[in-house]
């Protein structure tokens, strides 16, 4: 230990361990890569994916999605209005708080509206939010459909279901568009990381960091 | 990438990273360290002085306290019995995130009842939820007061101040209770250190495994 003050009255809680210092021990820079697309795009697949690529390259890696959040940070939400912002506020404010940590937050959400995604965006210094719209046509993903949920939705049995009763409003400006409709998972994987080894979040063509 | 799915219509967004490989490639384990005591009992000190070490050893940590909770992800909340309650209950759960994430995470928060402990420790797991009592007397604490709170608590300008007009439950059976009203704060360190070594969670005595 460098600094230990002595006095037991000295008023001292200062935060030594920065971002910089964490990302310096992890060996890759952090930041928020926020995937949106409609259900069944394949949004959960791919950054689960990315995160294993991730992971066998040595980087410290979280995803949050429905699994994790909804049962335990958000378990007091709803789907009002309200608590869709809340939820998505909740979120960004925890991936925050996770790329200070210097891990490479990934979350997966549909996340449908501009306004709502350039919230989160907000939320963050310039750089660090990464959107990456997860493009598969609203034909794919009925046909998909793993859960039914679109069969419930034309059926009118859930209501204001993101691309058949309630709008789904296209990135404008994302940092990356994935093909999720016809690409191999592989090829998408591919993508991310290139952006993330451009953006120098993480060394380039390192595949082997991992001890 | 050794898993490659390559139809477009499989289903599969399996979290194949877990806990237990991030523990793996951080070389220790994760737990949520909550440090709990009296207004300017040093609970903030320690927890940033703990994180300084387990840094210098190498491993991830983060500190979860007023600074980064009240004003991002609990800004929302003021200081009404239920508020307080969901506020702690949010650190619980961002802790829960951030320990599956493979980071020591230490909360620092004075969380004066005891019930209010209990439910944050349920949400663990047993075992990843370590309870440190910050012990020092009412009257230290009084003669720090770094802000000023205590003397505004004494005129009644702060209501149900923690100590003065509202109780502090003093932990039933804490994993560590620390005389920060006494000891040194590197003896107070080498403490929680030291509990963290006997229960396994980093190598005893390896102070040394930041490259």
């Amino acid at each position: 230990m460098t600094m230990s003050p002595t006095s037991t009255n000295v008023v001292w809680h200062h935060a030594t361990v920065t971002r910089q210092r964490r990302e310096q021990l992890n060996g890759h820079a952090s930041a928020m890569l926020w995937f949106t697309g409609l259900s069944a795009s394949g949004k959960s697949t791919l950054a689960h994916a990315v995160e294993e690529s991730l992971h066998q390259q040595g980087c410290r890696t979280y995803v949050l999605d429905g699994d994790n959040v909804r049962h335990g940070l958000n378990s007091n939400l709803g789907f009002s209005p309200e608590d869709r912002t809340e939820n998505l506020r909740r979120i960004g404010e925890v991936g925050k708080l996770m790329v200070d940590a210097g891990i490479i937050t990934l979350a997966a959400f549909i996340s449908p509206y501009q306004k709502e995604r350039e919230r989160v965006r907000s939320l963050f210094p310039h750089g660090d939010f990464i959107e990456i719209y997860c493009n598969a046509s609203i034909n794919v993903c009925e046909q998909r459909d793993p859960k039914g949920m679109y069969q419930k939705a034309r059926k009118g049995l859930i209501k204001d279901f993101t691309g058949i009763s309630a709008p789904y409003e296209v990135p404008a400006n994302p940092e990356l568009e994935v093909d999720t409709g016809s690409n191999t998972l592989e090829d998408s994987v591919d993508r991310v990381i290139q952006l993330l080894a451009r953006r120098g979040l993480i060394a380039a063509g390192d595949t082997n960091r991992e001890k």
